[in-house]
């Protein structure tokens, strides 16, 4: 039996391969729940952590997640997410989603992405065997195109911005019937990725974090890994979530912006440029929650320049880790912070993911 | 105390910086052990296996190794290789190598290689503040260089072939004192690479696969894996060692050759370009240890053509798998052999890395 999805007007559906939102138009969420504790033994991947109920998750794992936690100085652990099997964090969240578009029928996907969730979900889709059209923006990169299409995906370029490409998505989701992989959309995303916190928690041997600095674009880590540590605390395995410190980019900070203004509700950004193409998003789609997520913990949003980014990307080179610039922007705001000597990482442990392979950047 | 190398002229060397061949010209070996088992538990890396005496792996590790062991149909695994940190399994080699030689007090370390191996001891060569000097043969892809750079080694560019750079990092070694870090001379490399028989040991649960598919260019994973099973037997843990298919490129296979004549030892062979650059060895140095490892096992050699290596890579993606074409090779040979209802893939599991990731392929 599959968790229904529910919405904050009171409906609630059983999933089903048609249904990405609320007949009200809200969005759909799952319920918290106490997590099982201790990991399910044998079984390395996320999966370990995961009621899996119904899904088909064996025939379509790739073994994601378990990545290194990585110590640094001053009580800094980096998780190096892009060792991962499509190289970004997003195989977590994207296996979840593909295992239920299986279980539940669908014959076919849509999902809009430019980038490593059009990847993860590309990859996934093929090792399930579900037809998959992904929807990019006109100027994705040849290397991400032949990539997408050598897992068997179909590749639909929209002329405009990301917001045009997920419309595009929308309307032919909308008119094929096809089930809507969207990390954006989906809960069940968030299913996969709060296993982020799960695998910290472990790999601490049970200690909390004083303080997690996560990437914030649609918020799919930020979402995962506040649901993951509260699932702990509503187990009592731990009895405080960790301080979440979200990291935006100032070209395009819209979350960052209504946290610095008092808004629980984010307005709409015009975006700049930045390397941080990974989180430039304009119009979060879960803004609210994002922003209440980071609230409950007594966290704080931290906007990175450009400068900082490069600079942060060249200081793991220097420690032999190679990412992608959008995958150092959690470590740009660990380096900004600690010049400020600022209380957010006190306390104890801090985290901070690497979200994406340098492999990935284009050349 | 590190286990001394040992020359077949009688000769044996306590590790020093500078000893990288024995005074007669021969290769260095390290002994046979049994292995010690269980594994360190509350380590998650390649270090898990290992007993590490002096060396420094702790403030060098990326948490290399732990790769994910994924199920496919008629009783294959595969080996994802490629989600390590530096994107290939030369990270298992190359992590130890560096922790030698830093162990050993080195402050410069040099290598030879325009590809995975190069790349994985520039990026921990930068993690242990181990100065680093890369050789790389001219043609070598921009993307590389950025890399290398990047983790702040220099890079040296050779005009001509990969032995003219061999033999122009040999000059600078012996001309400068630096340690060699090379995957070929220096048998701590196996050390490293040998993990990847423990952890399939571990991951299947304590059963030894009927085969293991490898490829083979200078043999760092055919002995490294040869050794490791060799070392749980020497243990009494197992009572055989899984036969070892060795797989070449057509184009370029000295050793494929060496084995069809009944030969000890290869010849060196001319090569031609084959899109399987990361195994194109045309005169292994280890060769003749290679041929035995492979009898021992009571395995074969294989070649496969540019063909199959392009459709293995083909086949992979369709199954999520995102590969270079070296990466491929493996699956390749499992593809020819099943084709063949060859008896060498008989008795049991059958395991194949694979061993780069496809984002390390240019575009
Ligand atoms: C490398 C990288 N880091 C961080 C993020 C941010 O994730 P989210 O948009 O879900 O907040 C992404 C999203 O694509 C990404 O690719
Ligand atoms: C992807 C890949 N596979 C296989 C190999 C073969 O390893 P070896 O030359 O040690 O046999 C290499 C070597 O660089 C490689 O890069
Ligand atoms: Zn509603
Ligand atoms: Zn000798």
């Amino acid at each position: 039996m599959l968790t229904p999805y529910e919405c904050r007007c009171g409906r609630s559906y059983a999933p089903a391969a048609d249904r990405w939102r609320c007949d009200c138009g809200g969005l759909l969420d799952l319920p918290l729940a106490a997590v099982a504790w201790p990991p399910r033994a044998g079984t390395s991947s996320i999966w370990r952590y995961l009621d899996a109920g119904d899904l088909p998750w064996r025939e379509i794992t790739l073994g994601e997640g378990g990545t290194p936690l990585v110590e640094e100085d001053g009580g800094l652990h980096l998780k190096v997410e892009f060792a991962s099997p499509t190289g970004s964090f997003k195989d977590r969240g994207a296996v979840v989603l593909v295992a239920l578009a299986r279980a539940l029928g669908a014959a076919r996907l849509i999902a809009d992405s430019s980038g490593n969730a059009g990847t993860a979900v590309a990859a996934y889709a093929a090792r399930a065997g579900v037809a998959a059209e992904i929807f990019v923006p006109a100027g994705t990169s040849e290397k991400k195109l032949l990539q997408i299409r050598g897992h068997g995906a179909e590749v639909t370029v929209v002329e405009g911005s990301r917001e045009d490409t997920a419309a595009a998505a929308v309307a032919r989701v909308e008119q094929s019937g096809a089930f809507y992989a969207s990390h954006v959309y989906n809960p069940y995303f968030h299913e996969g990725t709060k296993t982020y916190a799960l695998e910290i928690f472990e790999q601490l041997g049970g200690a909390v974090p004083a303080t997690l600095v996560l990437p914030a674009g649609n918020g799919t880590l930020v979402l995962g890994a506040h649901r993951g540590f509260a699932e702990l605390r509503a187990a009592a395995l731990i009895d405080r979530v960790p301080r979440i410190v979200a990291v935006q980019a100032e070209r395009c900070a819209p979350l960052a912006a209504a946290w610095a203004a008092g808004l629980d509700e984010p307005g709409p950004v015009r975006p700049g440029r930045t390397l941080a193409e990974g989180i430039a998003i304009a119009d979060p789609a879960r803004g609210s929650r994002i922003l209440a997520a980071v609230r409950d913990t007594g966290g704080a949003f931290v906007t990175v320049g450009e400068d900082e980014i490069a600079a942060a990307s060249a200081a793991l080179a220097a420690r032999g880790l190679w990412v992608e610039p959008t995958g150092a922007v959690s470590y740009a705001a660990v380096r900004r912070l600690r010049g400020a000597e600022s209380p957010l990482l006190t306390g104890g442990p801090v985290v901070a993911p690497l979200c994406g392979s340098g492999l990935k950047a284009s050349l």
